[in-house]
Parts: C-alpha cells; sequence; structure tokens
C-alpha cells in the first residue's frame, strides 16, 4: 500500500563512447528508478565531442513521465549524461533542491547526483562559507560539489579531489558525477547505498540498481566497491582504490533487501527477491501458526508470504484486488469519507478469504493505520482469523544516512509493547522477524541495522 | 499486459431519496468502472428537489481522475445522478460522443447511459431522420434517447415509454436513464450485459458491477433481470417486466467473466473470480502438462494460472515485476527500442525461472505479439520449457453486440492454427479452454459465445 | 475599458471552389471576430470531395488562441467550413452551448452558426418537443437548427426548408450554415444583425463583419440583404429574397455601430468608423464646452473623441498609458486594494494632462464605475476641470435581440438622472449624445435603438 | 509593433517596515515593469521577523501573469522581497537563469537581482574558479553576488562588501539585494540603468522606473544616485557615496528614453513622454515635409508623431486597428501566408488614409521588415505619399551595457545608406533624428549613446 518510509534517491549514468545520444536511455533508466523517488527527477548531458563543454540540464518537481516530453528530451542531446530521481531527505522539497546538479566550474563542466546523507554537512558548509561560498540549494549534494571543486583547483585529476574530498565528508553517499570527457561513480567507503556498473553496446552504465540494466537491455558487469571511485573515460574504465576499507567496517543498507530496492534487483551480489522471500520463510521457522492461507499486504509483503507459504506449507494466494487507475490527480475522499478511501484502491476477494484462518504478511510496520485498515477489510469479507507476520523487526531508532522513517511519536513501534500493538490494529496475533536472522537473509554480507539496534558502522556524535 | 480486447462502457446511477449530493459517490463508483472504458467519461445529475429539473452535466476524454477535479464536482450538485465511463464501439472516439447525453425534452430533463450496442441502428436512424430528427452524435444511445422522448409523447408515463422503445431496439443495451423524479434501470431481453441494484443508507444504486457496490460501501439487493424496466422514485422501487422473455433464450456475454468483468464482482450471481480459477482448473484437467511452476500473464492471466496450479498440483508463483510508473504521458520507445519497450514495463525475476519448466497462462490470445514478448523475456532469463494455456477458445467470430475484438486479419487465431501459433510465438506447447467448458465456469448460466462458435442469440441480417 | 455590454456572437464561412483546406482561415477569421465573443468558440469543416459527408468540429471555452492549436487545425481538414466565436445571451455559458452546431440529419450534414436572439423560441421549442424533439443545448440555435431538419423532410431543397423556417422564428438572426455541398447565408428580414460576402481567389466567404476580409486578404463583393439567402454551391452564387421586406420595415441594430462592431469594418456599407467619428462631431455642436484638451477613455471613446476634438478645434490628445501585458489569468486585485485595479492596467501622463481642462469622451456609460475610477486617476494626476461626453443616448431600455444589457438596477441611467450620474462620477459636466443624432450618423440608414427609446421593429409580447 | 530591440531587465524591491506580507505588491510591480522583459520572472522574499532567515523565491519562463498565481503568491509570506522580469542578454534563456538569484552565505540569506551588463565577467569568474567556486548559472549575476559574499567575509557590513565589489566589476549594473535585515539598492557609477526610490505607508521602495510606483500607489523620494548604495533597514534610508563619481563621466543609457522605458516613468527627473515627444518636434524641425496627416507606427511612434504634429501643424491621427486578442499562444501564419501575418494584428482605417499624404513616424528602424509592411498596408488602402521619420539615430554600433541589438548583418542601417532603405522600403522619403539632437531630447542630461557614434563612456577593450 501507500510507502511510509522513504527512500532518498536514485542515480543513474552513461557514457556512449561511439558518441550517440544518451537522453532516451536515461529517460527509461529513471522510469526503472522510480521506485527509489518520486518528488522531482532530473537529466544532464553533455557532448564529449564538442570543444565547448556545455551541460544541458533539465529538473522539475513530478514524476519522471510528468516531467519529461519527447521536445525536452530532444533538447537534451549528448552522449555523456546522469540523471536523478529524488525524494527529500536533506534539503527541502522546491523545485532549487532538484538533482542532478550541473556545475561551471575551474575544469568546465561538472554535473552531480548523489544518493544518501552526510553527518558532518553543517560543519563543511561552515568552512566554505568562512571562505566566501554561497549555496543556491539546502542539500548536501552542493557541499560535496564545492569541494570537489575547490580541491580540484590543487589537484591532477578530478579522481584525486574526489578522493580527497571522501576524506573530508561523513556518512553515506553513492555519487555520479560527469566532468568534460569522464563519467566518475563514488560509492562511500561503508558502502550504505548500492551502485553498479554495466555495458550496453560500446556505452558503460552506473546505476543504484541492477533492475536498471535489465530495463535498457544492459548487461551487469559489477558493483561497484565501497570506497572505489571508478572512472569512465575513452581510454576505458579506471578505478581508485585509496579510500577502500575493509569488509569488516561495512554497512549496507539492511532496508533496501527488505523495502527499497525493487525485487528483481541484486544488491552486492545479493538477490533482493530472495532476502525477501528468506525473511518469510525465517518468520515460518520462528513464528509459525496453523492457518488456512497465507496473504501478502499488496504488493509489500507478496513476497515475504511466498517464502512463508513455502516453509509452512500452507497454501498461499492473494486476496486482493486493486484498482490500478486510481492516479496522483484522484481527488482524496474526505474525512468522513474514510472507509471508502481504502476501499476505492483496495477490494477483498471475498470468494477467496471467506472463512478462512489467514496469515497477513508485510515488510514492516510503521504507523499501523494501513494494516488495521486491511485487516478490517479481511473480517468484514469473513475471515475467521487473522495473524500478521512482519518480515523486518520493529523500528526503535532513527536512520541518520538518507531514509526517511517517521519521527519517533508516529512510530507505532516505538511507543507500544507487541501485545498493544496487536490489540490496536485487531488482529489475532502478531509477530516480527527477529534482529538476528537479517545477516542470514543477505548470506551474511556486512550491513548497516541501526534503525532496528542503535547500532551504525559510524559513530555519530 | 495491454488490453486488446475493449469493452463498450460502464454505467452508473444513485438517487439518494434524503437529498444529499451524489456527486462524490458517482466519480468514486466510476473509478471503480474504469476497467470498462479509459476513453471518456462523464457525469450528470440533477435535484429533484428543485422545480426546475435542470441537467448539469460534465463529460470529456481522459481518465475520470483526469477529467474531474475538486471544482467540478462541487458544481455538480444534486441528489440524482448518473455517471458513464467509454471505450468507442459504435461512434468516433470524440468528445461530442461522450455519455451521458442530457437533453430536454416534453417532460423536462433526460439523461442517459448505456452499455452495449445495437444492430439495427441504421434502420432506426433513418426512420427518425424521415420525420425531421437531428442527431449531434454518432453513438446508439442518441437513437435510443429519441425513441424513448417520442414515445413519451403518447405514453401515459417514462416506464411505457421505454417498454415500447424495447420492442423497436434490437441488441445489447444496459441502460441507466434519469428523468425529472426518476432514476431507471434496463437491460435488455437476452442479458448481455450485466446491471445489478443496490443500496446505501437512504439511496437506491444501479451498477454495471458489483465491485462498485463494494467500492462506495453499498449493499448488494439483487440484479436487475435481464428485459427488466425498473424504477427508483421517492415511493421506491418498481418493476416493469413486460418485456422479459424466457431463461432458455437469453445469453449473457461469457466475455465478461473470462475478460472484461473486475475480479471480484459477481454477474448474474456468478463469481467471476471463481469463473476464471475454474477455466483454469479446466485446462489443467483438459491439457496437462508436467513442469516445476505455473505462472500467469501479469496481471490477466493470474487468476486462471492458480486454477491451473491447484488442480494440476503444480506450484504458482509469480515471475514478473510490473513498473507501477510507467503512467500513460509515458513516452514509448521508437521502433527501434522495441525491446526496451516490453522491459520498461515487466521485468522477470531471474531468481524464479531460471532453469525451469513454466507453464503460462493467460486469457486469451488476440494477435499474439505480446505472449510472444513474454515468452522471450522467459527464455532470456533462463527458463527451460514454456507450455502456453489459454483460459478462452480460440477467436473466430465478430461480436456485434458491443465488444471490439479486432478484425479478422488482425487476429492470429483466424489466420493460423494451433501449430503455426506456437511456432510464431515460440513455445513448447500450447493449448485452449474447450469451448464446452465455457458454460460450465459459469454453473450452466445461459450464454453468448458468438464471438467462439459464430452462434449468436438474435439473427444478425 | 472592460466591456461592459456584450454582444452574441461572430459568425464566419467560407467555401474554397478549388479544394483547398480552410482551417487556417477559418482561424484568422475568428481571430479578427474575437471582439463579438469571448466565451467559447469553434469551427465546423466539411470536405464537398469527398463521398462520405463527415463534419468535423471542434469547439470549446475560451479565446480563439486558446482554444485551437496546429495540431486541432490540422484534424479540421475540409474545403468547406463555418466558425463561431460567441458570448451567452441566450444558454448557459457551458461547453455543450458553444457553436457551430455539427448536425446529422435526412440529407447528410448540416452546420449552423447563429448571431442574434430570437423572440419566440420558447413556443418554438414546445412545438417541436410535442412531436418527440430532444434538445442537447439550450440555445436559440439548436431549435433553428431542428425546424430547418424538419422542413426539409418536405422541401425540395435545403433552401426552401430554411425560407419556411424563417416564417416562423422571430428575431434577430444572420446565419451561415453548412450543407454537404452548399455554404449558406442567411440575414433577417429586419437586419438586426450584419453579414456581408466576400471573395478570394476561388474562394466564397461570408462574415459578420468586413474586417474579417480585411484580414484574410479578401475582396468585399456585398452585403447580404436582410430577409435574403444567399447560396455558395459549386455552381456559383444564388440568392433568394421570398422573405425580404421593405427597406422602412427594417432595424439595423444600432449599438453594432457604437460599440460592438470594430471601428474598421463598414455595415450596410457604413464605416463604423466615420459614425463613431460624426457621434463626436454631434456631441461637440450639441454639447460645447470650453476647455484644453480632448481625450478619450482608451479605447472605447478615442474615434469620438476625434470627432469632437475636430468640430470643437480643440486638441485630441492621449492621456494613458495601458498596460499590455496584464492577460486574462491575472490575478485580480483584493477588494482592499481597489485603487490598485484600476492603476495597474492603466496609468495617466501627468505631463499631459497637468492643470489641464479636459473634455473625456466614452461611447456609452453602463454601471459608471468605470468612468468614475478614470476621472479620478485625472484629477489625481492634476487635471483642473473633467468634462464627460457620451457618445450614445442613456439606456433605458432591454434588448431582446441578442445584446445582454445588465439589468436595471445595475444601470446607473436607468435610475438617476443626468445631475445625480454627474456627481456620483464627480465630474464637472456630463452629456449624452441625442437620440435624434443616431440616424444621422449612419447616413439615414433604418435602424433599431430600442434600448434608447422602447421601441422596437417587431412587436415584443 | 514587434519589439527587435530588447532590454535586460526590470528589478523590484520592498521593504515593508510593519511587517505586512509585500508579495501581492511586488507581483504588481512586475506587472509594471513587464515591458522591460518577458523572457522569466522571478520573486524571491524573506521574513525580518523570524530568527532562521529563510528565503522563498520562485521563478519560472513565462510572463508574470502566467508563471504566478494565488497560491504561489500566498507560499511567498515575507516582510522584504524582491522581484525581476528578464529578457536574456548574457546567459542563455534557460530556467536556471531566472531571477532573483537567492543564495545562502555566510551571514545567512542573500537574494540579488540585476539589470545590466558587466564588461569583465570572464576575468571576473576565472579568478573565483580559480579559488574553488562553482557556477550554477550563466549569468552576470551570480558573479556580482560571489565577489559580495567573498568580501563580506573580511568586511564589517554588506554596504562595505557591496562598496568593493563595485571596485572590481566593470559595466552597467542596477542591483536591488536583500539580506536578512535590509534592503539593498545599488548604481553602477556611470548611471547606465534608471533606479529610484519610493515610499508607501510604512513601506521602502526600489524599481527600475517611476511607473511602478504610479501602479503601486507609492510616492516617489528621489533616484538612486549613479554609484550610490543605498540602504533600507528598520533603521530606515543610509547611503553610501564611496563609489560616485563626477556627474561628467556618467553615461545614463539614452535608449532607454527613446525605446525602453514606460513612457509614464520620469528617469533621473527627465520624462520619457516629454523626451518621445521632444524627438518629434526636432524631426518636424530638422526634416520637415508638407504632407495632410502625421501617423505613429502602433504604439511605438504615437509620441513622437503627436510631437512632429505639434511642430508642424499637421493633424495626428491614428490609421490602425490593433487585433488586441492576438496572445502568445496565437500561431503563427506559414510562410506562405505572410501578408495574412501583419493584417491579423493591424489594419488601416481606409477612411482616415484615403488620398492622403502621410507622415509617418517611428521610434527605430532595426530590419526594416516591419515598416515596410505597414508602408504596403498604408498603400493598399490608398495613401498618396508616405514619408518616414525615425526619432532616433540609425544604429551603428553594438551595445556592451545590457541591450540586445540584433548582429550588424541584420541591422539594415548598418549595410545600406539612407536612400538604399527608402527604396527597399518603399517610401517616399526618409529621415532619421540627427544624433546632436539627443542630449537636447533630456534636457542636456548626460548620456550614452555608444550604439549610435561608437563612443562609450567606459573603455571597451
Amino acid at each position: 500500500m501507500k510507502r511510509e518510509i522513504k527512500e532518498a534517491c536514485g542515480v543513474f549514468g552513461i557514457y556512449d563512447l561511439d558518441g550517440n545520444s544518451v537522453s532516451n536511455t536515461i529517460y527509461y533508466a529513471l522510469l526503472s528508478l522510480q521506485h527509489r523517488g518520486q518528488e522531482s527527477c532530473g537529466i544532464a548531458v553533455s557532448n564529449t565531442n564538442l570543444d565547448e563543454k556545455n551541460i544541458k540540464c533539465y529538473k522539475d518537481m513530478g514524476l519522471v513521465s510528468q516531467v519529461f516530453n519527447k521536445e525536452i528530451l530532444k533538447k537534451l542531446e549528448g552522449n555523456l549524461g546522469i540523471g536523478h530521481v529524488r525524494y527529500s531527505t536533506t534539503g527541502e522539497s522546491i523545485k532549487e533542491n532538484a538533482q542532478p546538479l550541473a556545475l561551471n566550474y575551474i575544469k568546465g563542466t561538472l554535473a552531480v547526483a548523489h544518493n544518501g546523507n552526510l553527518i558532518n554537512t553543517k560543519i563543511l558548509k561552515e568552512n566554505l562559507q568562512k571562505n566566501g561560498a554561497i549555496f543556491h540549494t539546502t542539500i548536501d549534494s552542493e557541499v560535496i560539489a564545492y569541494y570537489i571543486a575547490k580541491e580540484r583547483v590543487r589537484s591532477d585529476s578530478i579522481e584525486a579531489a574526489i578522493s580527497k574530498t571522501m576524506k573530508i565528508i561523513k556518512g553515506a553517499y553513492s555519487l555520479i558525477i560527469s566532468s568534460p570527457q569522464k563519467l566518475i561513480g563514488v560509492r562511500d567507503p561503508h558502502g550504505f547505498k548500492p551502485l553498479c556498473l554495466g555495458k550496453k553496446d560500446n556505452s558503460y552504465i552506473l546505476s543504484s540498481e541492477t533492475c536498471t540494466l535489465d530495463t535498457i537491455g544492459a548487461t551487469f558487469i559489477r558493483n561497484v566497491e565501497p570506497g572505489e571511485i571508478i572512472t569512465i573515460s575513452k581510454d576505458g574504465i579506471e578505478s581508485n582504490k585509496e579510500n577502500v576499507i575493509s569488509e569488516s567496517r561495512r554497512g549496507r543498507c539492511i532496508f533496501e533487501y527488505i523495502y527499497f530496492a525493487r525485487e528483481d534487483s541484486y544488491i552486492d551480489n545479493i538477490s533482493v527477491y530472495k532476502a525477501r522471500f528468506k525473511a518469510g520463510e525465517f518468520l515460518a521457522e520462528d513464528s509459525y501458526v496453523d492457518a488456512d492461507l497465507v496473504v501478502g499486504v499488496p504488493n509489500s509483503g507478496n513476497i515475504g508470504a511466498k517464502g512463508y507459504a513455502k516453509r509452512s506449507n500452507i497454501p498461499f494466494t492473494e486476496a486482493f484486488v486493486k484498482n490500478s487507475y486510481i492516479g496522483r490527480t484522484f481527488i482524496k475522499p474526505e474525512q468522513s469519507e474514510r472507509t471508502i478511501a481504502v476501499k476505492i484502491k483496495l477490494n477483498v476477494l471475498k470468494e477467496v478469504v471467506k472463512d478462512k484462518r489467514i496469515i497477513l504478511i508485510d515488510d514492516s510496520i510503521v504507523r499501523g493505520t494501513t494494516i488495521k485498515e486491511i485487516i478490517n477489510l479481511l473480517k468484514e469479507a469473513g475471515a475467521k482469523e487473522i495473524h500478521i507476520r512482519i518480515s523486518s523487526p520493529p523500528f526503535i531508532c532513527p536512520c541518520y544516512f538518507g531514509i526517511d522513517v517517521p519521527k519517533k511519536d508516529e512510530l507505532i513501534t516505538f511507543n507500544h509493547d507487541k501485545e498493544a500493538i496487536r490489540k490496536i490494529i485487531g488482529s489475532d496475533s502478531l509477530e516480527y522477524l527477529k534482529v538476528e536472522r537479517l545477516p542470514q537473509i543477505v548470506d551474511g554480507l556486512k550491513i548497516c541495522n541501526g534503525c532496528f539496534t542503535g547500532k551504525y558502522p559510524i559513530r555519530i556524535k
């Protein structure tokens, strides 16, 4: 149902060494990353074959399919380009904060797209302002760009400037940068945010998720390593690993696997689908209950439900019909028509759930209002028992690295114990995935699960 | 995937005897009927409490959520109203042909919403023109309205005029009509198109499908009987059954069950979900093949796939991820980017299908291009075998009653035998539901299956 | 300034005998008639060379330049077409009432554009409804079309049907009609509304005003005579004068000369510019006052002011600057910012008016609020005396023939005598054009000046 | 007619010391400055009463009445604000280059609106980039803002930083700047661009032109002196004159008087209306010709024509009707319909010009195409003789200070002598205002007339 936890961004970059225009490909790539940010989006392109390095950039509030049209894409000619979809975490939700940032600096043009969140922005910004800097936006990305430009003055290469900048900025960042003749990918040393490399014909591609490679018909080459700077130029791929740290200190965001990434993506070689399926299996193992059907909250709980079904040997089915014509411009029902609000979007297949004992799976529980309404719909349709299983642990701590979890007082898991929540939402039972299962769903990969534990890979002052 | 066969219309009407405004309810009801027509839509309302009977009508090309906004709905005040969603079958796809028709005639106002197709329009229209009639539209509904107005001059009641009109017009029609103090539902004697009656508080409701009743929180009362005229006025419900014929001569459109209606609707008391599930079961019974997984073409084949899975004991799963951010304004890829076109909308879960023998279910096969592309995607993702099972028989004849099947030369089933089609689409096997199974999926209800057999309930000259 | 009295409509028709598309020409023609109606507009075209006579019609609320764009015009291919601009007098201001009406009747297609107002619509409509007619709109034009269609059944030609219809309908009408192979112009016997004939290359043209002919580069041939039916077909021009009455009974609307028509038009061979200029001259003759400057209210009073200046030998000048960037979407100032409202649109040239005695001319006085504000502006800018001269008599009666004068209680001239008005608006003197001068400004042409006298050419029940 | 020479910008600022919201006033002010730039516009506001100094800024491509609506203005709450209308001279015509610039710097917020053009931008920009600066736009204004921010770090006040910046930047600039608690106006030492100070209630106002003060009902206080920095804070007005130079070295743009400014404005106390009127008078004196009428090209030549008429004693009249409904979205006629293009916008009053010898005045001649078309129209309408008088000298040199004169090869005056031009445009005679008359039309004020002479107040490398 409605996504209550929000991701910062999705980033994409492409360099066509044969000189073909890349704006259409960026458009389709951004469509495949739209789930990572629905607030604003943008594309910046340049042409490596021209002497004058001009960046053409277009960005606005809205979905990719709303912001761009044929004429706009036509004007964005160029063989080197980057794209961005955004949901605001730092910086307000205004046009000026849309990305990519397209800039001029000492070496010509610079475009920057950023996914993640720094934790030392304030001090960095003050340092720059003390030297006369002016800021057009309130986003971290401008601070990063400034440091790169500043370091570039006394560095031999853009990569050297980026490498120095990485020693200064702290936090989560996957960056895609285009400079006059190069496409550059950067991933923070802890590897919070995903970034992968692909190829199609004679184009190199960087993207937040592998599902983009499938969409545009590209081949996956490898993941950008946490701490790595990867450069694509007409001379091919180069890698700078100065800032790489040991695997033991890394902390990939577990929430990408549980919630954000698209299920057909692989993040650091782990299938998102499989991680969610396993979470369902572990739930079945740890919190079995006898029932007639396993059902997922559409669409977030479906994969977990299939895992639970498989391990428990209780049949999986779909119990809901979603109205696919609602759209964004849809007029929300008044408060007094609150029950209509859910039913417009979702109807229960009575045929399926009547007189049945149901295990209902969702991937997380935030405010508890959605699950409560769905439980209600099932009851109205004649379900006999409803057992809730959540394929992640309860949220108890904030995220400092780019995930917008609601404030503590809006988090039902922060204020109530399990039994209290069960009563509020009206289910017959309620269980969560255990925290110790988290590493297991990603085959033991080093993760950050701070939002469930309060323990983060970087110290937060 | 893309709907290649198109329905004419969805109709809705409501009369709030307590005098409350109904425009918001009509809006939500039309959203629940949007699958029946996405070309244009409209709402016409009047106020039974005012002396001057004025119809306010607003209609335009586009989806319900695009055409209407808060201000427009606010202007549509009234306690008696009807609504319509349309895909053009007769009449061109132009603004003028949008429905409802809002008219003035001898007794004041008349609004008409129509689902279906007449087969004697031409002669009816000529008869009217010989008496000086002028037509503003090219749709059947105007002809019907004209006859009702004409008969009304020499009839005691609007119902009598409608009843006389029913003896003249031939074909499929579910009509909802509002006259100054009445809401009237009419269903043709053969019962081609669905129409049901519901109630919410002190409002009576008529709708093409029962899913609308769920959406707006109303209770199902009963279906309008084929041939019946049902009148809702401040004196309650009245029924005129002059034109009712015997059940044996009826012919409900089987395609409503197979394809058009929403799976959570019940048409003439038969669950659409169950009909599709049974079609899958019969397919498994009649055309079993050994495999690892049963998969549906999203979303049209999913229910049939579950039926097949249950009967065959081969596990059902979902194998595709749909991009839910594509939208209508999305820029279609050029011909040269044809492969991208499918992949933008759909990606395969490699994790699920790799090295598997797959039974792929869809509800129909029209041009064969979509299923071919999906088979391709599965093969690319590593599926070992792909067996196609279609939960309806092959199309071999036109529909004269309001379903827009492509022309014969575009129908792959018309030009090719099963083996030829199998080769074209590239599957390992291909089987259809048998024609004799059709009555069984609707518990023996009298149906029209003319598009599969060439035999229609009414003689076509 | 703001037009407070509103005209019904402007009409245009063109038949290109060489078969070229006429939609662009209609577009430019409608732009030249936009002053006659700014509420809605439309174009209907057909192709005389095709067997199937299909009318393509597009109309919507808004200005010509807002409603039409290149794509829409491209779809309106055809060599025979009519156009309409509308301000509603009868019929509400809704999309359905936009014109032209495009209809099908016994002989194929029929498109109708109408300027004027009937006075026996009610009874005509009842007669039709008693025979089963249905009405889609609330405009007179549909009634006229219905009668033509009805009479056509028993007439040998469309002209015969129109001629019979003219004997039935009463009031003001200039009609342009396209039937499958003909373009037809009709003017009511009294000649209330203008209509002229022109030619360009091998195209014949009908238009409300001659300024259209200048705009599209056509040559004026002659006016359509009051009561005449003029037919343009591939055989050339034919004329039917069955309904022509004697000149003595005619009554051209004097307000076309004073106010509505564009100053570069000639109506029934009388120059609108000259009529207004003369009105100014007569004012000077009848109501001279000594002063330093003659100034017009922009732009409505400028021509009268020049006439006054010439006769009085007091120099004419412009004293105002208009802001030409305000536009329709401009946010109106709140009530509290009322003084800003005028000043945004108009500023006085202090340089010009300071310490001057000014004669200020306008063409009419309706509510009196505009002139009051302008007098204020002049006073603030230092004008010493302000003498108002209005180049038409005071309104005292309603118009039944298509001019939308405000209701009596909004007309300052109805409620107050001259001295009272002078005090309200704050001028030093106030005089009107004398009623007896009206025929003189149009060289003695027979006119209707009912709004100033209460005497109309047709009896009003 | 169409403006062929384009101005850079209009600027406006207001500080309401009583704390009232100023966004509506800025909106109306920008409407009054719209003639100075129609490409993009923007408003930036802040609230001096809040602790956190946040600038809210909204800007986009388009006219003021298109870019802003009620909701947007509502969101722009604040008692200190600046506004800008723009036509691009430096920097491309893209959204990013719209003004005001809203920035964060060491002391909080900074908004900048700029009218004019620097001549040493390139070197200034390089100096900044060498220190690590990044640029988001390609406009001069960002360079100015950067220098102010940089100097602010080591200055005691924003005024000191601005004063130091003024010593570095070279060229034409009228700046309006808002810093957290101040509204600041700056005019370059040469005084190229206008800037004036006004007051309304307890609000201080800065604007490019005095017509804005009339529009919003404010009182003119004085002009900002060339070289002055004027500061409005809660302590009142302060003035810094460190950069003021002697009057003899100043160079007000003469083109503001001839062409750009609105005729109801006073620039440096000289009436724009009067300057244009005098130009006409001098033309009559220097280039008299016997004729029947003096006519202006609408609307640019009308004031000059009145001056000519007065001095020559030949009557002034208007000879054209402009269609006021054309609008921006109007579909331009194809090349083949070229004659229509003029006639749609303009028609001649034949009544007025037939058989007359006409003196036609315009304020400038650029490509010569417009005047040629107008001469043609007059001839077609029967004018006997047409004598062209231009109330400015011929362009022969570029402007470096913010006026966008077409390229030399598009300037008819650059390529042809007077007689050649006369033949091309088809007039009976042609004369220009003499260069030596220029200072006389502005009462001897020190001006820059470089575009007519090649002599500029600042040396151009």
